[in-house]
């Protein structure tokens, strides 16, 4: 592609935002000028990009005319903010944080709903799905005709990078604290998160559910494009840095096929199936740093012949959003690159 | 009570195994003489009782007619080879080990299906069943009738106490080397256990299943009289060391009444529910070294009325296991202590 795109990164010294700027980079993402952007406290920070060190500038000084696509990749109060800002400049965006609604930046996992991409009008505006919804899309859209999910039970142990940087540095501070047998005052955290599991990744509604809880059910409905889907969802946060790891559990119309559901992740775009004898994929030992999300422990049921059953791992900072977001503009440029240049 | 029993324990320097002794003292459990056994190697530790420290001895050597009751808290392996000998020599026994047929030794959680009991005949052998099937018959027995339950999905983050003192040890010596920056080589597990979640606690059969997984589905129906329902289980190892996580969806007949399920877990028998505003119970924060199981998050479904949605936590050493074969003995007794004294 020799024509190239104004790019601004909205949240660029965030997790996310970090290992996207990274990830234009490796790919080779036709950027013309990149513009780095956060909001308040971090404006002032840099951020390496092809060899040279970027300076990360204030969002709500920026002009949103001057790109062609922002990735917003902060948290979800300032994409609402700032997107229709960005919108009204005729910049094309894809929103990581979900805050938009799913009807005017519909969700897009390439691999499992390209076709999504079709019904859009310029300026574009699409929706990279919280990781979880990514990584399940990835493995359950190849499945969709051949399993007809009826029930999809999702219980997802998230690493605290989901919850930021601040919380990556809390686990470490707290292990290193227990692990020397000092008292621990819980910071970022309200209580121990240091070899403990806690059982809500966010503040309940209520109804008790979490917002990540909401976001998942919805955008997996929708990238799978299955309204009648009936979805439970935990969201828990695990003692790990990195990698999300999701125990899944989907009723099917009729009883599965376990060969053939083999077959189709074995083939599965973005998709890596782990299933030699007894060796399964974990989300530090196979996913984090990955551009694939990894399956494994396919079984049926117990009790239930239309009852599958899956392990999956991913990247949740770079696969399940990172990635996941510049594949989209990827796809998105190959299908409207006349139009977004304009 | 004025009369005593002789009891022997087996596995006595176990994790489960210690606890269950200590347990015995703190509950001023009817003990005339205690036995403390275990097999090969462990034989010659001692593990203190009443401010004596008690000489563990080799199991093989063991002569069972000196005792009236017997808990097994050693491996399967170690049940199989003695369960036969201890109930030939007139021993009652409570195994923890789930080697025994349920037939044979049903599962009982004292708060969940007291009256299993009624159908034994001496010498007594029972099954205390695994932990996170006690928590689980703590929490969903005393909602039986309200709730119907036609499917079961249990997703369970196991601490690594779950897998004996050298896993405790190794998560340990793990996570200090990582934190300290050195390479990690595994032991005990195949692969990191720190900052990592393992998706399955033990070794998969041909369906992909692991024995704990099986156990669990076999023992709560049981333990719930729901021979018929429908149970996805998924145990796999959190970076914990001690205490339990279970994510538990349960799909109802009808329409789940929120309001009357709070109601019956407030007044449930060894259950403690925490549900202040935004607030949950953890493994670490509130189960370990309680005498309860801690449930919280109890909401419906994001799409079905019919499903409720909970979480929780228990001391798996402990409530899931020590405290869980004490209570049984004590309501063994309780029913049939001349049978036992004979």
């Amino acid at each position: 592609m020799s024509q190239s795109l104004d790019i601004a990164v909205i949240g660029a010294t965030g997790t996310v935002g970090e290992t996207l700027v990274q990830i234009l980079e490796e790919r080779e993402f036709p950027v013309g000028n990149l513009h780095l952007l956060a909001s308040g406290e971090s404006a002032g920070a840099s951020v390496p990009f092809k060899g040279r060190n970027l300076r990360v500038r204030d969002v709500a000084d920026f002009d949103f005319s001057q790109v062609h696509l922002a990735f917003f990749a902060a948290g979800e109060a300032v994409t609402r903010s700032f997107a229709m800002r960005a919108t009204a400049a005729g910049c094309s965006l894809i929103d990581l944080s979900g805050a938009l609604d799913p009807a005017d930046a519909p969700s897009l996992v390439p691999e499992a709903n390209p076709a999504s991409l079709d019904a859009l009008t310029a300026p574009y505006r699409l929706t990279s799905p919280s990781a979880s919804a990514v990584a399940l899309a990835c493995v359950l859209a190849p499945l969709g005709d051949l399993l007809k999910p009826q029930r999809l039970s999702v219980m997802a142990s998230l690493a605290v990078s989901s919850r930021g940087r601040e919380a990556v540095t809390e686990l470490a501070r707290q292990t290193a604290e227990l692990l020397n047998a000092r008292p621990l005052e819980p910071r970022f955290f309200d209580r121990q998160i240091a070899f403990n599991v806690l059982a809500q990744a966010g503040a309940p509604d209520a109804d008790g559910h979490i917002s990540l809880e909401r976001r998942l059910a919805g955008e997996i409905k929708q990238l799978l494009g299955l309204p009648e889907l009936r979805v439970s969802a935990t969201c828990a946060l695990a003692p790990v840095f990195f990698g999300d790891s999701l125990a899944v559990s989907v009723v099917a119309e009729q009883p599965v096929d376990l060969e053939r559901v083999r077959e189709r992740l074995a083939k599965a775009p973005g998709v890596e199936f782990v299933e030699e004898e007894g060796d399964y994929p974990t989300a530090v030992g196979d996913a984090v740093g990955q551009d694939s999300v990894y399956v494994g422990r396919v079984r049926g049921g117990l009790d239930d012949p239309s009852e599958l059953n899956l392990w999956i791992a991913s990247d949740n900072a770079r696969k399940g959003a990172a990635l996941n977001a510049v594949q989209s503009a990827e796809l998105l440029i190959k299908h409207y690159l006349s139009k977004i240049l304009t």
